[in-house]
């Protein structure tokens, strides 16, 4: 039986892939510190063998504490900027303590690691779509930059990892992703929107609602982590090393782009007889304009791209909401 | 009598401080783990009792093993790529750890903290001149990551102190600075040529030498630190808070620009009857084609600006090398 760590295995992507992987047969260690993750996640896995549950910060977790994983999935970090900039100290250092210790785990036991990043360490990017090489527009001393730069941080760690000590490590660059069991009050735009429309209250667009996101559903993410979780330590080695990027990373993420204000109408389409209007709200500072994947080295490699279409997202998302009202 | 602590203190930069602190009068503590700082730098201090130096690396060392001090200099890390990249990983945890101690120290104090960044962080730049409010162009994966992100990181957990516990913190970006005592093989161009042409080896310029860089002579950094240390907290809050900056930053560097061919042109015409000639080799990966600060803020908030030029320190610090040889 093949063993994997999921590091944030509580929160909303970490829930999904634990779920995932334990269809596929795997035993499955979730860790976690509750801090935006929730035990309500894993109710679906509640006397399953296969599955426990780690209560404790990825800060404070030794090596020794873990037996060997085939896979570690290096989920754990608050992601949504309402969680992150209530604690930017400890969001920027749960970014690299988690990675290190999901570092020091893999080199022991040879295991891969899966390393989430995020299209974050674009920042505000000047170059749209943003390919794998663009080095991105962050402000290092911004009130995002507490999560954008701990994330640029961790991939830097990565980076030399392999080259020092020859880690098997895959980073995935994950753009805006939703569905159930996002957290209703992270403050993102898709629960945001879906929120405000199931409760009758005004949705709040910010700006114009002319900046762009591309939304990718949780289900087309989970395939691609295993997809590229399936592939030889060889074969990342030489597609990496032939695109001349310095260590192993892919964006992940739904090209499709939309306005949040598209967005907002088809938040209000999707839920007939809400009573919501919609109001727009200065920007907040820092917020990026626009953003959206190049994923053209994801379906060269892994021959993936996402077959979900925003709306049917969208509903079983909104389905999901209305369960946590 | 004023306390100070220099991380890095045994350094090029550090002893430079030290010394200037220690001829205002301060008592001086330099931690230093003698990576690439040496106790030849701290020779000149030797036997002055309000000098002493703590030979530990400044990531094991505990806030509590130290009494107050008015005034902490982070400056620990290794600077040149020859030196940072034979350790990438302790690299980039220096940064991040080196200045949570300095940060944690205070702030338990009510200490001004002035922490040493770089003109790496704008990695290899888009815009010319940089101003502070320059996001930088950083391959976060790339070989030279580990010392430009490990700093990048810095900034970041400087600036959420700032905002979460108010600590008194001034940043410097340190843009090219050379002078006596630098490492005579730390394989930074100014060492390089001038070690080359000393001892009659060929200079080697990398690329075809019309690559722009600026050169500070190291006392006029020094002058910058001091006369940033002497701003009040309220006029520092008000002056960058005024600009829209995020934390207190600022670029130090002498803007006069001269390509690679010409300082190894001027580094010849400084040692009459060397042997050396100036030969070209390929453009190592990453390295930054061109980096020129804007210190317009530093004029106006310190009526600061170079005062060296560079045949005058050029000079100075060749002198230096011969007792290197």
């Amino acid at each position: 039986m093949k063993r994997a760590l999921v590091t944030g295995g509580a929160g909303f992507l970490g829930s999904h892939l634990c779920a995932r992987l334990l269809a596929e047969g795997y035993e499955v260690v979730a860790l976690d510190n509750l801090y935006t993750g929730s035990k309500d996640n894993l109710a679906a896995f509640a006397g399953n063998s296969a599955f426990s549950l780690v209560e404790r910060d990825v800060c404070e977790a030794k090596t020794d504490d873990f037996g060997a994983f085939d896979e570690i999935y290096s989920l754990a970090c608050p992601a949504s900027p309402v969680h992150y900039q209530a604690r930017p100290l400890f969001t920027a250092l749960t970014s690299v303590k988690g990675i290190l210790f999901c570092l020091e785990l893999a080199r022991r036991d040879g295991s891969k690691l899966i390393h989430a990043s995020t299209s974050e360490i674009y920042g505000d990017p000047l170059v749209h779509p943003q390919p794998e090489s663009y080095c991105g527009n962050v402000n290092t001393i911004g009130v995002r930059s507490c999560y954008d730069e701990g994330k640029r941080m961790a991939e830097t760690l990565v980076a030399d990892s392999i080259r020092e000590y020859g880690v098997d490590v895959r980073m995935v660059r994950i753009f805006n992703t939703y569905g159930p069991r996002m957290h209703p009050q992270d403050g993102r735009v898709i629960s945001n929107f879906a929120m405000q429309a199931l409760t009758g209250r005004d949705i709040t667009v910010f700006g114009d609602g002319s900046q762009t996101r591309s939304f990718q559903y949780c289900d087309d993410l989970i395939e691609f982590f295993r997809r590229y979780a399936a592939v030889g330590k060889s074969g990342i080695r030489e597609f990496f090393a032939a695109r001349k990027l310095g260590a192993p990373v892919l964006n992940a993420g739904n090209p499709a782009e939309f306005t949040i204000l598209e967005l907002a109408q088809k938040t209000l389409a999707a839920i007939p007889g809400s009573k919501s209007k919609i109001v727009m709200r200065p920007l907040p500072s820092d917020d990026p304009k626009k953003r959206k994947p190049d994923i053209s080295l994801a379906k060269e490699l892994l021959g993936w791209e996402p077959e979900v279409a925003l709306d049917e997202g969208l509903a079983k998302t909104i389905d999901y909401f209305k369960t946590r009202i």
